[in-house]
């Protein structure tokens, strides 16, 4: 990682830290017991890499980075809710994420329920506590894209499509449609979401900046199977090999390591294509990109 | 029930269909199962009473119609998600809800997760839908009142401290915190969103109507607790009993049933003489009231 980038990316980490800490409610708010589960399942973990995305695309559209930092928080937790979820018995029954152990193993399977339940309010309810942009419709619109991205033609229905595909062979444009929707949806929420605090773009920026997103969105699912295959569970601080213990198809069991490797690669040149469009604005997307691509955990 | 308000809640509960109806998603739009089941879970069944509490205070207030259906139906989405995951084999265990098998028995577990995170995102998506008043930062209080209402500090917290009951002795304050959360929010939320619709209330006066539906929400839930005691499973849709099988405290278990009866009628009185400062305009609330404290399902 470029020590610029490592600098730029730790001290939005921490506005990110502080933004997430501050809105979560407090372990002595009642229900405390419930409080302590949202908290534990949200800070002190994860790469952020969808806030990194916002900022980074907010940088491109001139947007004050203390909205960009509430948007981000909001796109974070909705991915912690769905990771929550996700862990479940009923889902992919998983006991260790980011290091720790899963919420309906640290606390129990209800909490870890309404945590997820929770997490998914408190992120629109962040998209409405302060003012974002000048314009209050952008706004609503910004929440309209989270909630879409979200729902059942996004994220939700991305997880719908996975639990479908358990044990059956899937096709590369099958495979890609059900990962547009799981991972894909929400990175490209934290890409626009980012670029919609600021208004230095036009609608045709937007379009080339979501076509952007989808190709990193891919990227990085791409690997995400591929870590998961090669990597240690200490490494990725959660359960490795878990999709070829669970027949699950991958980018890597429908075209091997080298091809998906590959697939990466090219996913990545395609975003970087983009980019160039940009010139020197779209630097730190560029940085995320690498850093997505190159990531070891 | 009056004729008159027959007519008008019949009115009304056909408009909330036909708008849940148009913005849940078509079966034949991927994933097709899940949308099935959000549909399913949804659709058909229901006594709306948060929309038709949303219909007549957006009447007090002067909104327009059309805005209070999408506020109303929104506000339902969040009430039918919340029942998908209450009735999870995680939480209440529950088997029949509105006289059908409940979302888990008729599909599956982690198709009922998915349904209920999927409404949740879907009622914040339907609150961005269309313009719902003149000042669109107006509409982000709207979104930003939902969002705390299901929230952990609302509905959901409720759910976190009913499960933490169960066995327990409550008092009648402990008792009143939990369903100040677990019903109430909910239903001050319907309350507030259909008035902001309009635009002919006072900061107190809104005060005035959100000590009316705290009373509501009250009176709501203690009679809930009777019907559970004394209905049969038939009348109610859902199984009968279930509170005292679960050895849940109840106000029929603090109170007896005697007591509860005139607990139900205190609160009706008490939102009754709020109601009385808004005059004639309040009329479809007081009916409102009248059918929620009365109705025997």
């Amino acid at each position: 990682m470029h020590p610029d980038f490592q600098l730029w990316a730790s001290e939005r980490l921490a506005l990110i830290e502080t933004c997430l800490e501050k809105h979560l409610p407090a372990t002595n708010c009642a229900p405390a017991r419930l409080h302590d589960a949202m908290r534990y399942s949200v800070l002190g973990g994860g790469k952020r890499v969808r806030p990194l995305l916002a900022f980074a695309s907010g940088e491109l559209s001139g947007a004050d980075q203390a909205h960009v930092t509430v948007a981000g928080a909001a796109v974070e937790l909705i991915h912690a809710y769905s990771l929550v979820h996700d862990d479940l018995p009923c889902m992919d029954n998983d006991t260790l994420r980011r290091g720790k152990p899963t919420c309906h193993i640290k606390y129990d399977e209800p909490t870890a329920l309404l945590v997820g339940d929770s997490l998914q309010s408190l992120a629109f309810q962040l998209l409405t506590e302060i003012r974002l942009t000048d314009d209050p419709s952008v706004q609503l619109e910004m929440i309209r894209h989270l909630a879409f991205a979200a729902g059942s033609r996004g994220m939700a229905g991305g997880q719908a499509i996975d639990l479908d595909s358990v044990g059956k062979i899937l096709n590369l444009p099958e495979l890609e449609f059900m990962h547009i929707h799981k991972t894909g949806a929400l990175i490209r929420a934290a890409v626009t979401l980012g670029a919609r605090c600021g208004n230095k773009l036009s609608e045709t920026q937007f379009k080339q900046l979501d076509h952007f997103s989808k190709c990193m969105g891919l990227a990085f699912q791409v690997i995400d199977d591929i870590l998961d295959a090669e990597a240690t569970t200490t490494a990725l601080g959660k359960t490795a090999g878990k999709d070829a213990e669970n027949n699950k198809p991958t980018y890597v069991s429908i075209l091997g390591i080298k091809q998906a490797r590959e697939l990466a690669q090219e996913l990545r040149q395609e975003a970087t294509g983009v980019l160039g469009q940009f010139g020197t604005g779209a630097l730190r997307l560029q940085q995320v990109t690498d850093f997505i691509v190159q990531r070891e955990f």
